[in-house]
């Protein structure tokens, strides 16, 4: 094809294989997502503002918990200008290596948790990155870190921006301080934002915060505060550490198996299958090579492609053990009950843990919780809180499997109202948890939870168990009421019916008090078998 | 604090900030995707055949467009096994050189198109490359890639992998081949999938594609084809080629601000703002530059944050025109015409372009054509098309901006059927195209447009625009079959009346033959009146 010479454009002004080539090139991460942010949750002021608060908190409560401290954390928001905020967010917990930090805030995609088939808020290594990233490319401002590992540590500041163009931290700041804490992390960052009150505000994420994590303190200022909002603990228990599993063998696709026999450390594949995968025991291993044609001592790492298929094979052919569920840590009934007493006053509170259940060899566990009267009015929708490994979720709710689930109930047959296709209504927040290895979110920006058919089932099953609750409490405050009611009929007559006998039988007033007595005691019996 | 010197756990098996620090890794953006596959379209078997058939079109499209050639695509889908599928598409586009092969086809986040602003099929050099991984993750196979650049060249033939933990292409095959062709690109992959016809078909998104690119032709084999469909061109007529616009002043950010004006080649910020801008005059630079109290010749290397913020903030305060809109290329009215003339048989077609506009500084543009009448059925809801800078959005329709739109129209008053929150009913085919330098996916998988207030408005005008011309042909199309039943009347008894008019009068034959076409005649001309 004829050339331009000079704009390397073919004749006519268009593109040759060649000029096309010239201008290809490597894309970042950071540029990727800093163009993309609404990818992240970034999408508008009020919503940046919640995330990179959010974001912030996360980290905090998986480092604590990590290290086994009981998280106090402070989050504060101040207002610079119009749409002008500056969020710090500090926590007590095990503090974060002088070397670790420029890259942990920021260079997206680092972190220590995606690695890991584990249970924690954050997955990715790319939140609190992209905070500060949105804040550098808003108002200019760096991150301002500072943290300390231990009292005989000194306190390290920095102030970091993420070069987008190459997703690597530059330093701008780095220096020692002074700094009362023992131990800890405090992040601030300046970004453009709009604070309010109201649905999907940091006031709703910060109370259900509280209420999913009990063992947790907040001490929480908007900018409209002249002090702190103290979010005391409810539970000085911190939940049990959630442990580490490996894949399971149903889970994993062909290509995947193949890359992992290639990285085994193991000699054989029978020892690869045992040591790499979870529910392997060597009686499996060798039931899947014999099943597969394959020798024993076979090495994993020369396995061909078609032998690879066989291996495949064998794996989804022959009867394998749940993945074990013992990885999960659930908030627990106690725990949910005493979160949702602390935050959400009302008259009757119930809370339901599932059993474990495993959806595409991804073990996960439902719990629901539920408050119902107190001050709570009894006309509007139920108040709906969604979490998924203790996050609370703020955005996206007709999209996520948790609202699909309530919505399915038939919550009339339990004392509430319900519209059909609608939320139920009544005085009434109802409370939802999901935990899992790797929730199955339908957005990295992490608002819903995909409607897998487990899920779903799980989370249909504990609703209907609160229901169930929910439907004897108020049949038994109903009689309650209906009780009270006759007995105060009762205790308001009989006085004068006594006076009216004693007159009439001339009796003495011990005679007046014995037979009232008796009187009583008659009526409260006939009206206790009225009530069976 | 306390730690286990084996594991670097703190006492108690929690972790410390150095045990912490030790499993902090980078992640690469291909683990991301793999792990986050649903976010690129890969979550089923099905959307997963239709992803990786669509992002290996686009690409055709865009490159042979570019390169000012009337694109012929060859679309292949061969089933080899019961959910194994090998996919094929071949262009005869300019071709890709040698060395970008590997990478093109073996690295996420690497293209020519990010970095431009200008409308494109592909966006974010992720599409081909994920599909690739996608293949290899769920099959072993490595993609396979021939290629050519013009007659004087030799085809190279590639099978390339892509290595997931660094996002970098493994070679597995690099040779010379014999290829009929003279330029072009042919890319296969093999996958895991499912294929149907009907709703989210491979089908359905080839005819779409059809009707919106009427420059293509395609040849479409599909799994149960004995012969491959071919799909003609209803145009010989290449689009216009988009320009590349500069940002405009408005949409740009502070963050971004300072940035650019580390980054530019300009030695004043006068120049600086002339150069990288669209927009800009000299007197626009110079009311900026004196606005926020900088010199004009002001070095922008050098340009402090509170420097920099002024500036942003005197940016904002000047007028300044929109951004042109000429880098926009739309189908036109009479290419859509012949699009859906070819797909889909009416009696009816109608289309409407609407002059550009803008949203958060990018240029957009609407457009809307309409099929009526024909053999579609009169009872079912109208089949609604949605393209987006000329590629087929077949998910996530209710979530789509397009949609929503077309729900907030009245049908009834067009003449069509509609019951409330629902799309119309009745014989026809509703296509809407939105070009954009930067379309606001709501996802990165491409699937629903965002409803920003200005694309909403545009969509709004050219939808009610189609709906009266719709409304104008029912009217008179109705008027016509009540027209056409009167006039066959009249054609059907005045035989009858003539003979029965001779016999009582006595006429001649020729007599007969006057009086009966005086008879039309005063017939038509009365029924010509009654129609008034």
């Amino acid at each position: 094809m004829a050339t331009d010479a000079q704009s390397g454009k073919a004749a006519g002004g268009r593109q040759t294989a060649e000029s096309m080539a010239a201008r290809q090139r490597e894309i970042s991460v950071s540029e990727f997502f800093s163009k993309n942010r609404h990818l992240l949750g970034f999408d508008n002021p009020q919503k940046a503002l919640l995330t990179a608060v959010k974001e912030a908190v996360d980290n905090s409560l998986d480092a604590c918990e990590e290290a086994g401290i009981l998280p106090s954390v402070r989050v504060e928001i101040r207002q610079l200008g119009e749409d002008r905020f500056r969020i710090a967010v500090e926590d007590n917990g095990p503090g974060i290596v002088k070397a670790q930090i420029p890259k942990v805030f920021g260079k997206l995609l680092y972190g220590s948790k995606f690695h890991t088939r584990k249970q924690a808020r954050g997955q990715q290594g790319i939140g609190i990155s992209a905070a500060g990233m949105y804040g550098l490319l808003t108002t200019g401002k760096s991150v301002a870190v500072t943290s300390r590992t231990g009292s005989g540590h000194p306190a390290h500041y920095y102030e970091i921006q993420i070069d987008t163009r190459k997703n690597v931290p530059q330093v701008i700041t780095d220096k020692v301080v002074e700094w009362a804490p023992p131990h800890g992390t405090r992040v601030e960052i300046e970004l453009t934002g709009t604070y309010k009150k109201g649905r999907h505000s940091v006031d709703d994420y910060v109370r259900q915060t509280a209420i999913a994590n009990p063992h947790c303190e907040i001490f929480f200022t908007t900018p409209d505060a002249e002090a702190p909002l103290h979010l005391r603990r409810g539970s000085e228990t911190l939940p049990p550490e959630p442990k580490e599993i490996k894949p399971h063998p149903y889970g994993v696709e062909l290509g995947v198996l193949i890359g992992m026999m290639k990285e085994t450390s193991a000699k054989h594949i029978s020892l690869a299958l045992q040591n790499d995968f979870s529910r392997v025991s060597a009686r499996v291993a060798e039931d899947i090579c014999s099943a597969a044609g394959l020798s024993l001592k076979a090495n994993p790492h020369s396995i061909a492609v078609n032998e690879a298929e066989r291996l495949f094979k064998a794996i989804n052919a022959i009867k394998i053990m749940s993945p074990a569920t013992n990885c999960l840590s659930p908030i627990g009934e106690e725990q949910i009950l005493a979160g949702l007493r602390k935050e959400i006053p009302a008259d009757f509170h119930t809370a339901v843990t599932r059993a474990p259940s495993v959806y595409r060899g991804n073990p996960f566990q439902v719990e629901v919780g539920l408050a119902y009267g107190g001050d709570m009015p009894g006309d509007e929708l139920v108040d709906l809180l969604r979490f998924a490994n203790r996050v609370p979720l703020q955005y996206q709710q007709s999209a996520c499997a948790i609202s699909k689930a309530v919505l399915g109930i038939d919550w009339r047959s339990y004392g509430l109202g319900q519209s059909k296709g609608a939320l139920p209504t009544g005085p009434a927040a109802i409370f939802v948890h999901i935990a899992s290895v790797w929730v199955p979110f339908t957005s990295e920006s992490k608002e819903a939870v995909a409607a897998y058919p487990e899920i779903m089932k799980e989370l249909r099953l504990a609703l209907q168990e609160c229901g169930r609750k929910l439907a004897t409490h108020i049949r038994a405050h109903r009689r309650a009421l209906d009780e009270e009611k006759k007995k105060s009929y009762i205790e308001k007559y009989i006085p004068h019916i006594g006076i009216a006998l004693r007159e009439i039988l001339g009796l003495s007033a011990e005679g007046e008090a014995e037979l009232v007595a008796r009187l009583v005691d008659v009526l409260e019996r006939s009206r206790a078998r009225g009530e069976k």
